[in-house]
């Protein structure tokens, strides 16, 4: 137990069972619950350790709930790796005689005892200086408060004062005299690429761009890679981080699903390049009308002269006609009748696809995925958007994540595991980087602060990323809203959380459902689906504008590309949403602080005029601040509770900046 | 990671670093988070070890949350030691395939396929039996469902009905078959004898029983450990298991505080029990006044008879005449001028009382302090209420509870640390058996609910008492209340928690504090306080009836000596609080559920008329029943909306029996 309990730690992850994560620059919080008996003062400091295990920072933490002996504080790991954290709880004999000394000096008790206790406890700092664990500095402050202690000619406050304040009690604080110290780790943090936590995704067909309907050819056209690399310029302008594609690799045909998901299927149907695997090859094979390994290496250069990565589909299951069904029948669940089993959810049937079994060759199933992502990766591509990893064992991901983590610790994975949490945790606790959520279904503000404060929970283990659609998913609050709808819920996942995924066709307000689905009716994943950005765009209707407005203030604030640091702030009106983030000017990079405040309607349908009540605080400002709306350049003078016009037409939300006092100043 | 993950357990605590705690007989229930992917079945069982690390026994868990893969059990444990538990998660291909099969052959799929499949999964019970892992009466009951399914002259449902239900069904959810068995344990249970959960304490100071004012001999007589064991019948008839006498040492006379806790002492004043040690000796010693060693042994003895255990409070600190103060000056801390520390909260003093310091000669106090203890122990003391133990070292009780708990076990320490959560919560987790709460400042049904459900949260280390009042606390609640508040919370003491505890003179609804203190006027530490029962009690405003009473319903009633099986309900009346404690058949050792249900104004100061809404699941029964008020004799036919008219004077609250229809039936 040790001579102060350490009860607490975070971040530590089920008990250090997994390391807790963090990326390089991240302000990671640490929170301990440390406590003596009786009334000394006492002390917690966090001491980061680089991945050789030197001391990389001592952090001296501050206590900010005595009541539930809570300690708090920042670690900043700079670089990938290894790193961990230890943390120190002590007593602080020199904190707890100054609280004694000042109170009786100034009370007349025990006035000599007092001032002869603190030569005692400050000849200490002279013994540590001596002994060369403290700067000389120290002991020059402390000798001159010792000889003020001893000087009979002053009266006792002024004797008293040297010992309890300036240069000593700053170097004290700084580093005090420790009793009792008490360890607790080192405890593991896995420190990843700032990409596992800040990004923004962009989601797209590559069959889709440039594919073209040629009646004299007889149908469709597909689209191809190169043709496809066509499209990264606009993705690029428009402030995305990552490009990802559906699937690439040839498509089965047995029983090959048609447009809108049927069993009906027409020639030139393209089919889904999730039923994985044909003739051509399997998950290490490109369609043939997509192109060569030549044109996906083009695909991928391109993307690099644009600071774009390509992230890849990952859908481990096969179509009929994969390759691994004949090759490695042990691959697959074989029924009693010796035919391979398909999915299903009896008595439903899904024939075009035949699930991956791990539980007959799982050395050799494992190898070969592994080979096939591998082969990704040599071809330049730096993450992977994992297809429903909650229908494979979770050891298997734990095996894997942790292969790639050593070999390839660039690589990022993204979880499509839309299931229940604790699955979803666990994914992220072996190693799955990100997360999709449930911000698709999260709407309201109750809603969504209680969301984001589960998330911020669960921060040293699942990075969230917010879509407010995908391919699968387009939900009734989008199909019914509009471009309102659209606009709103783009703003929301942009600055609520550091990665948010938009998929194509989303800057053209795609909103129509199939019926009785929650989907996208003509769905991308039966069919050709090109679309006439620049038509959008000059019309007026396109969100493009917004979403590389979006971008490009996620970019310009290191506010938004964090996820921990934030807070809720009340609106007379229930349906609006005020929310801040911050981060120190220590954590910025640019020696300023950096706070992002949203108010925004939640609600697609109505209008909001109302008054905040700000938490100014948390903002860091007092009661009348600047702020700048980053969405429409104005600029207002706010005080603790604004009045705000909210429209979700013209004016959804306000995303500020806070001008800080000391930009003012500064500038 | 192992096949089906395993993420929770509970009673585990802080991930293992202190074992969890139950008592003989108790019902400890299991939580475990367990899942695997896709949507095959799978189980949880736990399995208890006794402290020969054999099995005990194997419980299969229910899913009580599929949405958060939570399963449900309960372990009982039937003797003193150190067990353990292990948790198995498994997928269970036979309930896999029943699921499939039921659906398949209904629909007419895969008949043939399903009925095959399902003899090759009844195989395996066969192979089982034949190894000896199964009964042989398994493997009938699969072998006749073999046959049956592959019986071409019946029709599908007919072939498939005996493998999916009957014994055979039972038997294999008994000892399923399970494939990917994945373990996590074994995790520590340490399992103490049941006062460590449920008891019912009666605090007294010993010198106050038969103390008399002597004018002829000039002043008060003292009341002895002799005439202290003519008090314990009393306490025994009242039903109490523990009769706890403050201090019996010789008390200081230096700085000797006087009546009402002045620093005015007058001849005659006995002092407080806390100021410890004399001439006459110390912690080992027993005040002059009382007796000898030999007086103790004798009220001792009495106390058995009674079935009476006895507690000594133990108070680690001195008066500056305990002998230790010049035996052992290291063992308080020696101020800059030589002298000892008296306590102090600057500028206040506490001169009566020197502080032990366990940072100079650690081992040396805590031999001493042990010894104490031993000597208490070998004179028969099986309990101890420690004083203030938040003011010592926490891993000073971590060293001596493990000691006690190897030597000693039998032994239960009362934690009296009024003090913040953490602190409570690691006294318990080091070892304190029982901890005093917060239970004196939780006055209305949210308060004790949410109250409630924190302690069911933390039963696993820390077991709650429950006192009303003590000689240190009377609440402004207590002394605005007078017998209406006085009868209400014993009611609720005695029902919510399964120990609780009285402080002498609370049959006569002492209720006046010192002017300006939460605490008695004229407080007993200070003096003597003979009182007379027997004439309250003729008078009839003796609250002795009420708390036998309670008393007996608590020991005819195991459903009120648990802790953790509670459930609340709803009342029209938001200063009704309503909650039922319930213990299942098989555990109760009457063959019968036992279920209490409690109905109970919390305000002194107004009655209630309103209707209930009863939550009959967790009752466990029916639309309609019938029920015993054990307060009054009443029998009542209850349904969902009881309506009931509740007084503080004259019906504070119903404590109910519920008579289960298998009582009724059995009668």
């Amino acid at each position: 137990m040790g001579r102060i309990p350490i009860m607490d730690v975070s971040p530590v992850v089920d008990g250090g069972r997994f390391p807790a994560r963090a990326t390089v620059g991240e302000s990671v919080p640490v929170r301990v619950n440390a406590f003596r008996e009786g009334h000394d003062a006492m002390g917690v400091q966090a001491v980061l350790l680089d991945p050789s295990g030197a001391e990389h920072a001592r952090v001296t933490l501050a206590s900010t709930n005595p009541g539930l002996d809570l300690w708090e504080g920042t670690l900043r790991p700079d670089a990938e790796g290894s790193w961990s954290f230890r943390v120190e709880a002590y007593s602080d004999p020199y904190a707890t005689w100054v609280h004694d000394a000042s109170i009786k000096v100034a009370a007349g008790v025990d006035v000599d005892l007092m001032l002869r206790e603190g030569e005692l406890v400050l000849a200490r700092v002279l013994d540590e200086a001596a002994a060369g664990d403290r700067p000389a500095a120290d002991a020059e402050a402390a000798r001159a408060a010792i000889d003020a202690l001893g000087d009979a000619s002053l009266d006792p406050a002024q004797r008293l004062a040297p010992a309890v304040g300036g240069d000593l009690a700053a170097a004290l604080h700084a580093r005090p005299l420790r009793d009792g110290l008490t360890l607790s780790g080192p405890h593991a943090l896995r420190v990843q690429r700032s990409r596992a936590l800040f990004g923004a995704w962009y989601e797209f067909f590559p069959r889709s761009e440039g594919a073209r309907f040629d009646p004299a050819a007889g149908g469709w056209i597909s689209g191809s890679l190169r043709t496809a690399a066509d499209a990264l310029p606009r993705i690029a302008e428009m402030g995305f981080d990552v490009a990802y594609m559906t699937p690439i690799h040839p498509i089965g045909t047995q029983f090959r699903k048609g447009r809108n998901n049927t069993l009906e299927v027409h020639p030139g149907d393209p089919g889904s390049p999730y039923a994985i695997g044909a003739a051509e090859g399997g998950h290490d094979a490109i369609h043939p009308d997509l192109g060569t390994i030549e044109d996906f290496d083009a695909f991928v250069a391109r993307a690099k002269e644009l600071d774009l990565e390509v992230a890849l589909d990952i859908a481990l299951q096969c179509s009929p006609d994969h390759p691994w069904v004949t090759e490695h029948p042990e691959w697959f669940t074989v029924r009693a009748d010796g035919s391979i089993a398909y999915a299903e959810n009896p008595p439903k049937k899904y024939q075009d696809i035949y699930p991956l079994s791990f539980d007959t060759d799982y050395d050799g199933l494992y190898a070969a995925i592994r080979d096939v992502l591998e082969f990704w990766v040599e071809h330049g591509v730096t993450a992977f958007r994992v297809d429903n990893p909650h229908t494979k064992p979770v050891r298997f991901w734990e095996q894997l994540l942790a292969e790639f983590d050593e070999k390839h610790p660039e690589v990022i994975f993204l979880a499509e595991a839309f299931t229940r949490p604790t699955m979803m945790h666990t994914l992220g606790k072996v190693g799955f980087h990100q997360s999709y959520t449930y911000y698709t279904w999260r709407h309201t503000p109750e809603e969504l602060q209680e969301y984001l404060e589960e998330l911020v929970e669960s921060a040293p283990y699942m990075r969230p990323s917010f879509w407010p659609t995908t391919h699968d998913i387009l939900t009734p609050f989008m199909s019914s809203g509009g471009r309102r709808a659209f606009a709103l819920r783009a703003i929301l996942a942009a600055t609520l959380v550091p990665t948010w995924g938009i998929y194509s066709g989303y800057e053209l307000v795609e909103d129509v459902p199939r019926p009785g689905a929650e989907e996208q009716i003509d769905n991308e994943k039966y069919e050709f689906k090109p679309r006439d950005y620049g038509r959008a765009l000059e019309a007026g209707y396109s969100l493009e504008p917004l979403l590389g407005r979006l971008n490009a203030i996620r970019r310009a604030h290191p506010a938004l590309q964090q996820l921990t640091d934030i807070a809720f702030h009340e609106s007379d009106d229930d349906q609006v949403l005020v929310f801040s983030k911050h981060l120190d000017a220590d954590a910025t990079g640019t020696g300023r602080p950096d706070t992002i405040l949203v108010a925004s309607v939640t609600a697609h349908d109505r209008g909001a005029w109302t008054t905040l009540h700000l938490d100014l605080d948390a903002l860091g400002v007092e009661d009348s601040f600047e702020v700048e709306d980053l969405l429409t350049g104005e600029h207002y003078t706010w005080g603790e509770h604004p009045y705000v016009e909210l429209d979700p037409e013209h004016r959804p939300a306000h995303v500020l900046r806070i001008i800080h006092p000391e930009e003012t100043t500064h500038a």
